[in-house]
């Protein structure tokens, strides 16, 4: 019996973890980093503030965690995108532009851009950064059956993410899923001809 | 004389308008949109809080020219820049990818991302984003010396400008530079063939 409520004390702890990170997430989303207190991720968690400095005792301990949360969420989401595509390059190209062009790439964003200027954000930041650029190539590098062996395939993978965060960027304040469509689909057709 | 001392007055008067202008643009690239106060900015132009107040009522104010003085001021940059340019795609990619790998992407970035969340400053970037994308393509059909009349060499200036924004997105937290340059390079090539 005592085991079990140990159990149960150890399940609530995580899922209350869990949900401080994702209301981190969102936050970032909804109000940008500035917006991003931990007042106002406990409240939207609806976790206590005694609940909150249990897990994360600053907003740094706090955002650090939601960058690596953020992180593996993201690699996930893409694997689960990737799993229903089916089709050439095309529905490859997309799928990647699709995926950066959502708010989990637009709460990255808050905290790349937060991280320039905030040595203590930076120290968190860069490590993920260098393991989702890596993670995403991998993982384009599978979806498009490319190899890599062969010259200019490498750098044909590097442009399409590079090309798909570049779009992305341009979706932050208006809708540009037209002409990001168009554009996805144009290089996508180039890349083919590489691969 | 007294049209003298009134022209001194406007000529005064401008002057401290551009610094506090330059000054804003700085205070972005080096403490981020949450730390461009007034306050930090006006005493980084050596401007009072009455010749501040003089020009710009409020922050708003003050970044809102801000952003349209950024907006000039790149696409002088630019038009610079391309004035030294010779030789083919390459070089024009190069120099393209490297404009925006610059503080001024940096600051301008700043502004963008706090647009997303902040309805106010979001009126005063959007059209700006527009305008600078729209000289940005133009400027870049020029130097290409592309004919968009062909097929897919519209697309592939569109892709050469958001390529360069999403090299410049990589470059924001470390030195991206080898890698940029390589694909850059890499791009150049295979616009070349399409152009």
């Amino acid at each position: 019996m005592a085991t079990e409520t140990r159990r149960r004390q150890v399940d609530r702890s995580a899922d209350t973890r869990r949900r401080l990170l994702a209301a981190t997430v969102e936050c970032l989303v909804e109000h940008g980093w500035a917006g991003t207190t931990t007042t106002v991720v406990a409240e939207r968690a609806g976790v206590s503030r005694g609940g909150q400095l249990h897990h994360f005792r600053t907003r740094g301990e706090l955002v650090a965690a939601a960058v690596e949360h953020l992180g593996a969420e993201s690699v996930a989401h893409l694997r689960r995108l990737a799993e229903r595509v089916e089709g050439g390059p095309v529905a490859v190209v997309e799928l990647i532009a699709e995926f950066y062009a959502s708010d989990r790439f637009a709460a990255a964003l808050e905290l790349w851009v937060a991280a320039r200027t905030d040595p203590a954000l930076r120290i968190a930041v860069v490590p993920l950064e260098a393991a989702l650029g890596r993670e995403t190539h991998r993982l384009a590098v599978e979806l498009l059956g490319a190899d890599e062996a062969k010259p200019g395939v490498r750098e044909a993978v590097q442009i399409t993410l590079d090309l798909a965060r570049g779009l992305a960027l341009a979706n932050q304040l208006t809708d540009d899923g037209k002409r990001r469509r168009r554009i996805a689909r144009h290089w996508a057709g180039m890349l083919e001809a590489v691969l």
